[in-house]
């Protein structure tokens, strides 16, 4: 197995870190390489993703990713440069965002019930496309344009995803999220796609809810949900607010896949780089190492990435929640318990 | 006061029915002229928004909606060929959405902490332009697109009164809520403008947040908001999250200015039609009656507004959660208040 890690910003070290030490308890002989990109490479060398880093990149079996961004680089620049220029480039389509509210974990709400879902939120297309401009810059008569393009294959692939993980769960339930009744021509694509794959497994049933009115179930119903299926953008904004529903970001694992395995996929916490808390051995890795269990599940090692998630739900059913212990302790105790 | 009434679709007539009931209270002589638009006018006579009602609904100091909405009808036509319209069309730039857990009402959150916020939601640009469109149509080729406009004039005007309701709170705090990392130009723009508009109101402090972000301190530390300024789409999703915080749409009440009062201002609450209760005096009128305390403030009458605020303030810390009573009952209580 030869994984490439890009530790990154802020407590991307610190998770990345936690993360190898449980992976190298499950298996001992990954080939690691790291790659030094994020800030400190942009700010010493003005780079952002050299060619051959890429290059380099494409010949791994998956990518682990700590978190980029920190304060001192202008927003947008490591965000587009790097993490979305990866995406894009290595066409990870599908991106995949469990939403597992595990026992013993306490969220925001009062009343959760049982909360067990997946986000498939398409990766590669939709608003971040990229495709926008401006028209009389810095005057009173600016135009700033944003636009969302949706492709037929674009969607079709993770539409189509969605459906085959939905079959695989007990619940066989799917959500189309979007906001059709706006955005009128993306909205008449998505819901179309969704009619014909639904065609196609029919064991699969579907529902669809406005972004909007989702935000809404997420917080008084969230068990109502099983696989959605939505936009990058709406999904950028919705598994946000699914993560602090399960306990918050530091719980919450990510995969960028390409699911043709043409470029290898890259997996990472939906956690940012939180530069406040960097250094300081406060950050969970957890979702760093639930990352880890769905690399390995991406790669085919089930076996491995069941023991790794049990061994999560074990320490989370058991730990000090006021408490957790620091990111080594968390670390150590879920290497422990993965390989006992 | 001459007032157009549009009570819609579902549980829109009940709703209005009671909101008009304290609205009687506080000024018995307003004129109320009803407008029958909606979906059971569509069915009849295939009319959305004639344009001699349009003309009528211009000779009107405001507008109070109930709700538009039918599943009969295919989604998409109501919304915008009635609701969007009236919207675009009476420039409702400022889309005002207050966010106030009353005590006594209990929301989905645990600890929740005190919520008292006021949303702007530009209303006029933005996803919302019904700008984009489909290449082709129904093939496996199909690429649709939707244009995010967005320009200097339309956010400098939601801006600057943003900041100026900032200014007249006691917080004073202002948050931009965008996704500048991913939408460059737009962001700019957005970003821009608050900061030029900060230099005119230095006694406001101005934070920003990125939306996904936003939906995460929205379930967790809600109280961290005083008033949020924040594009059309994004305020569309934010402001159902909001009213969800703080006890659901039952009680979410909304305004669409025109604050350069060319055009009357449409007054309605957040919920939509609700198809399932309607006709059953199951809807919860507060939202509606509240809508009626943002048509009165808008029009100058403070004391009016803040009665119906202070009544149902009352009526919410006082009534049965489980069983606050059918929707006659309510707004018989609420116009009793009013009326002491
Ligand atoms: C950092 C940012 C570009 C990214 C996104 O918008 O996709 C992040 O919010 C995420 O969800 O992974
Ligand atoms: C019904 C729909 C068009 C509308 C919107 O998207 O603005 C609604 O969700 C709202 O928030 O008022």
């Amino acid at each position: 197995m030869r994984l490439a890690v890009i530790p990154g910003d802020g407590i991307g070290p610190e998770v990345v870190g936690e993360a190898l030490k449980v992976l190298a308890e499950v298996v001992p002989g990954a080939e690691i390489t790291k790659y030094d990109l994020g800030a400190s490479r942009w700010h010493s060398t003005g780079e952002l993703l050299p060619e051959s880093v890429l290059t380099e990149l494409r010949q791994h079996d998956a990518i682990l990713l700590g978190a980029v961004g920190d304060p001192s680089v202008p927003s947008g620049i490591l965000e587009r440069g790097l993490l979305l220029r990866l995406r894009f480039e290595l066409d990870h389509h599908v991106n995949l965002r469990p939403g597992r509210l595990y026992p013993g974990v306490r969220g925001p709400l009062a009343d959760p019930g049982e909360v067990d879902m997946v986000v498939v939120r398409e990766g590669t297309e939709g608003p971040y496309a990229g495709n926008g401009g401006l028209l009389r810059k810095d005057t009173e008569q600016e135009v700033a344009t944003e636009v969302s393009v949706n492709t037929a294959f674009g969607i079709r692939r993770v539409v189509a995803d969605a459906f085959a993980r939905a079959e695989q769960r007990p619940r066989k339930h799917l959500t189309l999220v979007h906001k059709t009744n706006v955005l009128e021509h993306a909205g008449s694509l998505w819901s179309r796609i969704v009619e014909e794959e639904s065609l196609a497994h029919p064991d699969v049933t579907v529902a669809y809810s406005h972004v909007d009115a989702a935000t809404i179930h997420l917080v008084t119903d969230p068990s109502r949900f099983d696989v959605i299926v939505t936009d990058n953008l709406f999904g950028d904004i919705i598994t946000d607010l699914v993560a602090a529903v399960t306990g918050g970001i530091g719980l919450a694992a990510s995969g960028n896949l390409d699911i043709t395995r043409r470029n290898p996929s890259m997996f990472e916490p939906v956690h940012g780089s939180a530069p406040d808390i960097a250094g300081q051995s406060l950050a969970d890795p957890t979702a760093a190492v639930l990352s880890v269990a769905l690399l390995l599940d991406h790669l085919g090692e089930r076996e491995s990435a069941r023991r790794i998630e049990a061994s999560v739900a074990f320490d989370l059913a058991t730990r000090d929640q006021n408490n957790p212990g620091s990111t080594q302790a968390i670390g150590d105790r879920l290497a422990a318990l993965v390989s006992s």
